[in-house]
C-alpha cells in the first residue's frame, strides 16, 4: 500500500512517501538498520549543538524490555503499537549541559532529530509512527530518567503491515488518504494570517 | 566547501551533507524553490495531524519586509543573517484548534516540520541555518501574532557562501569540522544512561 502525498509543489520522494501507519508487518528490524536510524538523528542540528535528545529502545525479541517500554504508552497506543517490532521513547534534556540554563529549543530539537530519523527510515523502507500519548512519570520511574530530562514522545518502528491486521475500528485510519492544510493557511508575510505573495505564481 | 558528516553508521547523503552555515552567497532564491521548502514542511507528521506550525517569510528584494523580520532576531544573529537572501520565523500554535486544549507536541512538531524543510533544502542545494535567538514579543507586536501562537525559531535560507565573507570572529565557525556525541551517549535500553545492546556489532 502506498500513500504518496498529493502535493501542490514538488518535494523529495523520501518526504512524499512517508506516513505513519498503525499496522506493522510481523518482521523484525536488523540492528544494523536501527543504528543508521539513530545515527541519522545524531546529525540533526540543535541550538548550540546541545543535542538534547536521547532514546530508550526496545525490540520485540527482548520480551521483558519490550513489555516495559510498551507499558509507558497510553492504552489507546498500546493497542496497535504492541505489534510493532521496535519501540522507542524520545527524551529531551531541558537544560543546557554547559551552564544548566533552560534550553528553549529542547523539545523543538528533539523534533529535528526525529525528522532525520524518519527520513533515514523512509530511505530504508521502514515506517515510523510517533506518539505523544505516553506516561512520562512511569517512564521516569522505570528507566530512572534524571531531573531536567523528560520523555516526550514514543516511536513505533517497523515494516509496513496490512491494515487488515488492525482491529476494525482502526483499519480506516491506515486506509484514509493523507491531508494537510494548504500553504496559504500557514505561510505568511506582512502579518500573521496573510498569505505570503511568494506563494503566487 | 563540503562538510559531510563523518558518521559511525551509514546515513542518507541528504542528511550527511546538511550543515548550518553563517555565510550565504549573494544570490537570491527563486520562489519556486521556496514553495517546495514549505510544501515539504507541510507534509511533516504532527500530533492529531494538527499541523501547529506556521511561517512568516521575508526575501531581501522586499527591503522593508526583510528589515522587519531581521529586527526580530537578537543582535548576534542579525550580524550574519542579514546577508541571507531569505529569512523566516517559525511559529507554533500551542493549543489544538479542535478543542483549544494545550498541545504538548506543539514545539516538537514545529521541529518535525523544520526537519522536512531542511531535507528539501539539501535536495535543492540550499542551506538553512536555524536560530532560537529571536525576540518573540517584538514579532508578536509587528506581525500581530495571536494568543496561543508564538514565534520560536528563525531560519536563514540561501545558497552557501564563502566563509571569507564573514567577520573574522565568525569565520572559524563555518570552517570547523562537525561533531556529535556518539550513539552510546544517547541510545539506551534498560535504564537511562546505559547504552543499548543494539549498538554492539
Amino acid at each position: 500500500m502506498s500513500k504518496i502525498a498529493v502535493t501542490d509543489h514538488p518535494i523529495h520522494s523520501l518526504l512524499a512517501s512517508r506516513w505513519s501507519p498503525c499496522a506493522f508487518a510481523d518482521r523484525s528490524v536488523d540492528p544494523v538498520e536501527l543504528r543508521s536510524l539513530f545515527e541519522a538523528a545524531r546529525w540533526a542540528p540543535s541550538s548550540y549543538n546541545e543535542q538534547p535528545w536521547s532514546y530508550l529502545v526496545a525490540v520485540r525479541e527482548d520480551a521483558e524490555g519490550f513489555a516495559r517500554l510498551l507499558s509507558c504508552l497510553v492504552e489507546a497506543n498500546r493497542a496497535w503499537a504492541r505489534h510493532a517490532p521496535v519501540l522507542a521513547l524520545g527524551l529531551t534534556r531541558e537544560r543546557f549541559s554547559r551552564n544548566d540554563k533552560p534550553n528553549a529549543a529542547a523539545q523543538h530539537d528533539l523534533g529535528l532529530a526525529a525528522g532525520n530519523l524518519l527520513v533515514e527510515a523512509s530511505a530504508r523502507g521502514l515506517s515510523v509512527h510517533q506518539m505523544i500519548g505516553i506516561l512520562p512519570d512511569r517512564a521516569r520511574a522505570l528507566y530512572r530518567i534524571p531531573e531536567h530530562t523528560r520523555a516526550l514522545t514514543a516511536l513505533a518502528i517497523g515494516y509496513l503491515g496490512a491494515p487488515e491486521r488492525l482491529p476494525e475500528g482502526m483499519r480506516a485510519r491506515d486506509l484514509m488518504p493523507r491531508s494537510r492544510r494548504p500553504l496559504r493557511e500557514f505561510v505568511f508575510a506582512e502579518r500573521y494570517g496573510e498569505p505570503s505573495p511568494l506563494l503566487e505564481d
